[in-house]
């Protein structure tokens, strides 16, 4: 049996990068069929509810950063409902020397906080007047120590890109990887000049919503990417794709795959949106050459693993904030421990705690590597001892993404180009997905609704 | 016509303090007799209502500082519903050089704010390791220039002080008027060494709720006088009180009043409670000598005048936190503009705005003397030039309070002791009201509820 589809557009994957596309361009008209190789929708975004616990397996919360975001939510109305954190998730630990401290928050904590040193915070007050730098490959690691000082590096930076990329500050460029910080330094002379000097300027009434919370969705995040799913419509989307293929046929695009009953799948489009990791392209894109995507499939991921424990009654020390990360410096196993259940209501039992333990990444793949068992006795160690409590969980899993993260390194110069280079010579062709333009949810939302205009605006 | 009642205590003054105390004997089982001449309850603390606009004629917002304030509204249950102000409120602005800025609230802004100069941030790096004053009677001014800088004082110390005292910080003495900042230094030798370790002492889980959240009361204050009253009960609360005087008699006190109808009230109590202000001791006491009151007597007030302006539709710069401080040195007329319908639901209709300019004060009493006309339009220009409206606004009002806020100076030590000797010559009977022990409404319901105590606890 063979089944033929023509549609206007093919989307490659449903994770929320694939939907947000998707759901747009269906919106806007066009004939849109998504093809997944999984059995559900969502990528890494996936939330589980039982027993009183709802959990994230993959990103446990965004970051409301980007009006596209927003105003997704608002084109979704009652299907999905934005949740934004707990104010008391403002307050964010860092472990230093055998106890948490809270990031400073104010005047009196950014001068009495002993996470930096004296003399680094002496030195951050020059940090208007530093001059910018001119090494545009400069790695994240010596923008800071050139701007800020080594006990920044170490207890704000370094877990700060734990939390985000699970990630090494010598390794990331900050061009590339945290492009708005950059260019407060590019166009401003200084972070804190430019941070300020931004916050003046005049905001449209989307911007002003994109207040920079911290979201969830009610129901956890698959909530976000089901209401997606449902509105582009399951006739749309092709589960359990198996050898997806991709080949140029005329001034159109063949999409083939086959079902799990073994029947043939096969898709004409003018367009194709591909937003698979960087690893999956040689195999979806044959006629792509291994020099051509080289360039792009030496992409680094971060392996992550995730730890989730459920406490009905919860009698360790008070979890009053976001989460706790734990910077390298200070050897500990596990990345940092995010406290879901005080940042958004209904993750736990009334009394209880769910707390994800993350570990693993660029630094500490070793951990990643450990079995279940191991892994969960680590998780539960770090919670006795940084947490003040040795209660048994009433429920522990383990997550893991051997491709949670992509890498934004010094290599994203040549990536870009080469993704560039291969969408200029097949017109229709678009490779997207976290291997560029970012890896928040905010930037994968606004990837998908910038491919869908431009696919709007362009002659199929 | 005479009416004679027995009650085992009379409180003189039917603000919050005397109806907090009232409220929590008459709980203890005691029988309570509150006199008051005016035709109301409430004190300082009064809400009008109409046309779709709340706003308050005294305090607009208290703190939640105290534990004594979080178990009363407890204690008052669904009578009564805690308010507190919408996260961003915390937002404060300072008017510097012709615009405002936010006090710092994280690193970044704490470095990069234009309010304080280059070398006051340099200087207060080494407020930790300064050395703590010694001298009891240090003004507030001196105590900052010593720890904090000039621009510090002029800047957060000066615009804080209007804010709360409508005061001088030339004249308050930390010691009497900011006991706890006092504490702080004296204690932990440094403000910010004291703040940080005060934060991580132990707390009681009533303490814990104490949040230092900006609070009002659904409704308006009103709401909150009015459910104590109820509580009390009107059968116990006298109004309209004229020449109210208190002289003792064998073991107890004979309270001898007039009412509107000519009626004379004769109360005899074991206790008496007064919560009256300073400048009305005099009469409420005859038999107290003049030389025994004049330390007492000779507490200033702040006079202030409140000009609240109502806004069916604002269409001036966005109302975006608590309001805005104006420090003397900007040489303005009046002490700051509240934002309560930015901080609180319900002060205005739905697109609309309220705003409170505070006007007068110990440094600027010439302004509460101007007339109405001349109060408005001040209060209408300092809105048009500082906050880019020039629409009319839909409702303006007036209100003056000439013994506004006691100002704790240097002469308070005289005064609290004038008050003990009183006390001790006169069994059974207490001074109390704002004359000590603190200004704000925390402070008051702490008053009112340790007054019970101490009366329950004693042998009448």
């Amino acid at each position: 049996m063979q089944k033929n589809i023509t549609s206007d557009v093919t989307v490659i994957g449903a994770g929320l990068t694939g939907l947000t596309a998707a759901f747009y361009l269906k919106k806007a008209g066009k004939s849109v069929t998504v093809v997944e190789r999984s059995h559900r929708v969502g990528g890494v975004i996936r939330t589980f509810s039982h027993d009183g616990f709802t959990y994230e397996a993959g990103p446990n919360t965004g970051v409301l950063s980007s009006p596209e975001l927003v105003q997704l939510f608002d084109d979704l109305g009652n299907s999905c409902a934005l949740e934004t954190a707990n104010p008391n998730a403002k307050r964010r630990l860092i472990w230093k020397n055998g106890t948490w401290n809270a990031l400073p928050s104010g005047l009196g904590s950014a001068i009495g906080t002993p996470l930096f040193s004296f003399g680094d915070k002496l030195r951050i007050l020059g940090e208007p007047f530093r001059k910018p730098g001119n090494n545009p490959y400069e790695t994240l690691d010596q923008l800071v120590l050139r701007r800020m000082g080594r006990s920044f590096l170490e207890y704000a930076i370094d877990p700060f890109i734990s939390g985000i990329y699970a990630g090494d500050p010598s390794l990331l460029v900050p061009k590339f990887a945290l492009p708005k910080l950059y260019n407060l330094e590019q166009n401003y002379g200084s972070f804190i000049r430019g941070a300020m000097k931004k916050g003046k300027e005049p905001k449209s009434a989307l911007e002003k919503r994109a207040t920079k919370d911290v979201f969830s969705v009610s129901g956890g995040l698959q909530s976000l990417v089901d209401a997606l799913a449902a509105a582009i419509g399951s006739e749309n989307i092709i589960l359990n794709a198996e050898n997806t293929q991709i080949t140029p046929h005329e001034d159109r695009y063949q999409i083939s795959a086959t079902a799990t009953n073994g029947d043939a799948i096969c898709i004409e489009s003018s367009k194709v949106v591909s937003t698979a990791g960087a690893y999956e392209l040689p195999s979806l894109f044959p006629f792509l050459g291994a020099d051509e995507l080289a360039p792009i499939t030496n992409l680094r991921y971060a392996k992550v693993a995730q730890v989730v424990a459920g406490f009905r009654e919860w009698n360790g020390i008070p979890l009053n904030g976001f989460g706790g990360l734990i910077p390298s410096k200070e050897r500990r196993k596990v990345l940092g421990i995010l406290f879901p259940s005080s940042i958004f209501p209904n993750r736990a039992p009334e009394g209880g705690a769910l707390l994800s333990i993350f570990a693993g990444g660029i630094k500490n793949e070793a951990v990643y590597n450990l079995s279940d068992e191991e892994l969960k006795q680590v998780a539960m160690r770090e919670i006795s001892e940084t947490l003040s409590t040795n209660s048994k969980p009433n429920m522990l899993e383990v997550f893991r993404y051997p491709h949670a993260i992509a890498q934004y390194e010094r290599s994203s110069e040549e990536r870009f180009a080469a993704i560039e280079k291969i969408e200029t010579a097949c017109p229709g062709l678009i490779l997207a997905g976290s291997i560029r333009d970012g890896i928040g949810m905010a930037d994968r939302v606004k990837q998908g609704v910038n491919i869908a205009k431009e696919i709007e605006t362009s002659r199929l």
